[in-house]
């Protein structure tokens, strides 16, 4: 058990090294800003990683899986099973993520923190706690130990992967109920009303949503979570793939790896790493507005401005690749542009040939 | 002279294949419509290629390249002869969009259509009207043959590139000056404000800002373009960028290629092709918001919703190399996905190794 050491160990970004990547985009051949949110991500990358240039040749998506005791409740659109299905295609290659991670060149590791059933599959990490959270409309999701070990596996992780080679990671999860734990978790941190925090899911009915709600309420008020305590909030109604979610953003801020927020599970376990250590914000990038409801309150928290327009609500992390290729476009930008002077150039050795329009 | 013959022979989106597309999409392992605009795409691409499965393997970004008479009056903030040469360093790969085609594996085609000077390199093709335009805050740009003319251009380089296996183009353009043609035209064409319709350029101070506005409405009030004819607007206030590209967005339509609108001037030339055939929006696939003033004008009209969200304002077709990359991915998606059959497969075989919780 690591209590958490990390958490004070946090640096913030090389504010030095940004003013120079600045400087450079500054003078290269384009109006100043121009580029925009691609100059801002190669400024924070620079900030992150301690250098102006940068190559995320090597990425990955961690999708960690778990199931949720609450889907006892029928508030998922989905059997439970699905989780354990799912979890298994990841090494199969079959789904949304894998098929875009391929796409754009990127890993997916799937990760085994709590999926009900043996996962007995190479590809797989497996790093199970328990099968399943408990049920959170009739106590706490885990116990505080759990929640700490979640988090060091999350945490672990990004260590690991940093020493493979991985220059950037991304995270999605896979667990059926996990919006609800997460919007249950939303309203815990920042007593915003249900209403705002609560969404369809995977796809309700009317019947299932108003369900859902209920059992959200009365899984706060059964929990008491001390919502100026994350831990507390965590385990009392978060799920296992949330907890290593929350490690995974602390461990890139420790171990200064960019890392891609996607869709609403993963922004509400970065808004809990938010809540640990402002400074984890700072490596983290955004990728797509989720349809999700609630998506919004939590990605305001953090002030981050994500950069695709999809619709997506699939999960899986599966916005994580798309984001990896427009930022790896942000490399090639600082990377590769050419700067006023060398652009210049043609200006001088053509200037004779510069007629009036009447000679052309 | 093609006498624009066919503006009457655009023919709409083969409707039955994206019904079968859309069930396809319905069937792969994931909520319905959980992938939204990823999925959205592929049946576009679908009803303009009338085949399900389609590969985008060959790609270029267009640039039509060409001056304005306009910059006479000083409504820009870079000098004029910067047409020239970002014009000739296209062809050396250093401007932005050439970083970023290069990452995405895009080509990137410069046309000269009218820069003031002579191109003399054998990697921008010459399709020179004449050297540049004349200035709008005097009379009209250009004839309405030299209007058909370059809209031909546009429409001949769809074939042309379609022939050599482009699979999709981007639209962008270079000509100090054409923020200021565009904004006179959204005018022209849409009555809105001036205040709405034009924005500061590549940088323009608060006095050059009030200039630029003076000199469009002046543009206007001397032209008097009827804004029920597309052509009568395009002649006297555009520029011959932007009639290239109107004659490219017909082209794709025509062609059936799908085709990126990117920044402010391409959207403006995507609308007057718009409202010369309304089907031609159906072709084009909007890549960024652009940060420049009247984008929201143009993009609305044309019902369009862009997928990335990056405060970009350097024109070239820069978001065009982006954007491919995504509607790529939406190929992916629909090529390379399980089927709910396929991918439950392991639903049955791993049935028997479900336990209880306690039996891990």
């Amino acid at each position: 058990m690591s209590n958490l050491f990390f958490l004070n160990e946090i640096k913030p970004l090389d504010k030095e090294i940004m003013r120079k990547a600045k400087e450079r985009l500054d003078n290269l051949a384009k109006p100043i800003g121009s580029l925009g949110n691609l100059e801002q991500m190669a400024i924070k990358l620079s900030g992150i990683t301690g250098q102006m240039y940068n190559k995320l040749e090597k990425k990955a998506v961690v999708i960690m899986c778990s199931d949720n005791g609450v889907c006892e409740e029928g508030i998922a659109s989905a059997p439970q099973i699905v989780t354990y299905t799912q979890t298994t295609n990841f090494s199969r290659g079959i789904t949304g993520v894998c098929v875009l991670a391929k796409h754009e060149g990127a890993d997916v590791i799937a990760v085994d923190v709590g999926v009900k059933g043996i996962i007995d599959s190479p590809s797989i990490l497996s790093r199970k706690i328990r099968m399943g959270t408990s049920n959170i409309a009739k106590g706490e999701a885990m116990t505080k130990e759990e929640a700490i070990k979640a988090i060091d596996i999350g945490f672990d992780l990004v260590r690991e992967l940093k020493d493979k080679g991985y220059k950037i990671l991304g995270t999605g999860e896979m667990g059926i109920g996990n919006t609800t734990t997460s919007s249950a978790l939303l309203i815990a941190l920042t007593d915003c009303e249900i209403d705002e925090a609560v969404g369809y899911g995977a796809g309700l009915t009317l019947e299932q949503f108003n369900k859902k709600k209920e059992v959200i309420k009365r899984s706060i008020a059964i929990n008491k979570p001390d919502k100026n305590d994350p831990i507390d909030v965590l385990h009392k109604l978060g799920g296992f793939d949330i907890a290593a979610l929350v490690g995974m953003y602390l461990g890139a801020a420790y171990y200064r790896m960019p890392i891609v927020v996607d869709g609403f599970i993963s922004v509400v376990a970065a808004l809990i790493a938010y809540r640990l250590n402002s400074l984890a914000r700072e490596f983290m990038f955004p990728s797509h507005v989720s349809k999700e409801n609630g998506y919004n309150i939590a990605i305001d928290e953090l002030n981050l401005r994500p950069i695709l327009n999809l619709d997506m609500r699939l999960g899986e992390g599966s916005g994580c690749p798309l984001a990896f290729n427009i930022i790896e476009a942000a490399t090639a930008v600082i990377n590769n542009m050419a700067t006023f002077e060398e652009a210049k150039v043609d200006v001088e050795n053509y200037k004779d040939f510069w007629r009036n329009d009447e000679d052309f």
